[in-house]
């Protein structure tokens, strides 16, 4: 008998979200019936939505439950199939939840994918993953980004950001891309390693200092703001929009721990003068286009548009532990674990 | 020697605007010259832009500085010429300003024209004045309201408001359409003479009460919210918008005269939820369009679909009391003054 370990939402938080709010527990896994397979999975993703899950209220996905298994994308392998239609050894990607272990009867299961020959095993949770494909709805679909524009992106050490910021600068021909990161090691990586044109470290500034940074990479003014944290920069780049300009609302994780949320952008009467739209968007409603857009991401990746950075943890025992990294800005790039 | 009676700005206010932010003065105009004619204007347009007008800062139009004229629309007419393109008698709207009378040497000056024959003297300051076709092409072009929508309007007693809630209910097909002003009277207006489907008294609600409210008038969510308030109106809608809805930033007096801007709204995060729009615009950018819009909203009055309000003060030497009344929700519908 399979002995699979998983983690359970303990209880909901209720502000800063803590390790104690899962616990672990073990399961025995029946044996595999006709028709079904058995993945063992070897790397879980995290992302800051996961916060919004365990809050015990359904919103665009239904609310995680106490005792329910966390969910969460991970790869792995079929190591046993009594499918002939699914090969032992196949590599793929889905809902599994953290989890070691899952049993199927279809690749429609979990939301399951084969991974494709030749991409790295972690690629599809990390360039590919909701992550990579949020970068790259948000940014093209809502911000709309046309060639010269002045591109600011917050979270730009993020997997998300990340993404946004490099197809913003090497793809579509952004003039100038300023990424928005938390000290001086995350801003380095942005300019070195991204190869964007400015970095802006936020924990060396306060909010007028975040202004008048933004003020100074931006005399002309912003068209797009790809921001994924809300607060301060947020006020500070509605503050320095052009004419015309799109806030793509990607994430707020400067306020998902906030037990009385905090009050919202006070400039955000400047979209009326700089006639500016402020939208948001779910990843979800564009799952029809997954596919393609992972395929251009792989070719601009392999033209060396888009570096990206993994931060493997290693450990299942250590799954809360590793969530948290994301709230810390412990992460350098996008949060994995290795079982 | 024609006495020329106006408005000038003495101060630039900081926080509640007042009468004593104007002075009035009096010039001798010079006779005409050849190809110049003189309009006595008889009434003035009063709208809360002009409150962004005189804080001293360039905006969208250049800020109106101490000793100027006070800017604004009115209807006046030629009562004497020596321009044989301009005839005595014709009947002209234009930014005359606050004063008596002007000089012009074209229909271009003042941005100048014509009141076509057939309309009163007093609509094109109002239904078809700046606050009319804000409400049209503000509900049309960026609400996008589709038929069946449901479509929440603030300051909808207002001139702009007003028109808006209309243009939505009676016009485009909105399935429903609820209005919020202040006090029984206003409301009483927007059911029984506008014949929207409900009203809300923001004054007989707190930021809860109001939050119950809209959730109670709009079970199902709000398709658009057309604002011209900020606020607590504000934070209410967002808290329960549908999927994709569209909110109109036309305005926010709730906020014009503070010396510290208020917190922006805390809920602009369910927009990521509702992959909602939140977006401003300035009516000058559809200027082009103006007289087509005119065209449709004489069309929509004389059919009935669109009820107006004008409030006609009396007085030239009670301008900037009569002025006051907008952000003291004195006004019943478009302010006016008539000389």
């Amino acid at each position: 008998m399979t002995q699979n370990r998983r983690w359970l939402l303990a209880s909901h938080p209720q502000g800063d979200v803590a390790a104690e709010h899962f616990r672990i527990d073990t399961e025995s896994l029946p044996d595999l019936d006709e028709g079904q397979f058995r993945v063992a999975v070897d790397y879980l993703a995290f992302d800051p939505a996961m916060r919004g899950w365990i809050t015990g209220r359904d919103t665009y996905v239904s609310g995680i439950q106490v005792g329910d298994v966390m969910r969460g994308m991970a790869v792995g392998v079929v190591e046993a199939s009594r499918n002939p239609a699914v090969a032992e050894g196949t590599r793929v990607v889905g809902m599994f939840g953290w989890q070691e272990y899952v049993i199927a009867s279809s690749m429609r299961d979990f939301n399951m994918r084969p991974v494709p020959d030749g991409v790295p095993p972690t690629m599809p949770l990390s360039l590919l993953g909701i992550t990579g494909l949020t970068a790259y709805f948000g940014l093209l679909d809502v911000g709309q980004p046309k060639e010269g524009n002045t591109i600011l992106v917050s979270g730009a050490a993020g997997a998300t950001g990340s993404v946004a910021a490099q197809i913003a600068k090497h793809v579509k021909g952004a003039s100038k891309v300023v990424g928005v990161a938390g000290g001086p090691e995350k801003c380095a990586w942005l300019t070195d390693v991204a190869r964007l044109d400015a970095a802006i470290d936020y924990k060396a500034h306060d909010a007028r200092g975040l202004y008048r940074e933004v003020a100074r990479h931006f005399p002309q003014g912003i068209d797009v703001f790809f921001d994924n944290v809300g607060g301060g920069i947020l006020d500070a780049a509605l503050a320095n929009i052009k004419v015309g300009a799109r806030i793509v609302l990607c994430g707020a994780i400067s306020r998902y721990n906030a037990v009385n949320p905090p009050p919202g952008p006070v400039n955000y009467t400047n979209l009326i003068l700089k006639r500016g739209r402020m939208e948001g968007f779910i990843v979800m409603d564009y799952a029809a286009r997954f596919k393609d857009a992972s395929m251009e991401l792989i070719q601009w990746a392999q033209a060396g548009h888009i570096a990206y950075q993994e931060d493997v943890q290693e450990g299942f025992e250590h799954a809360p532990d590793v969530f948290l990294r994301l709230f810390s800005g412990a992460n350098r790039g996008k949060q994995l674990l290795k079982y």
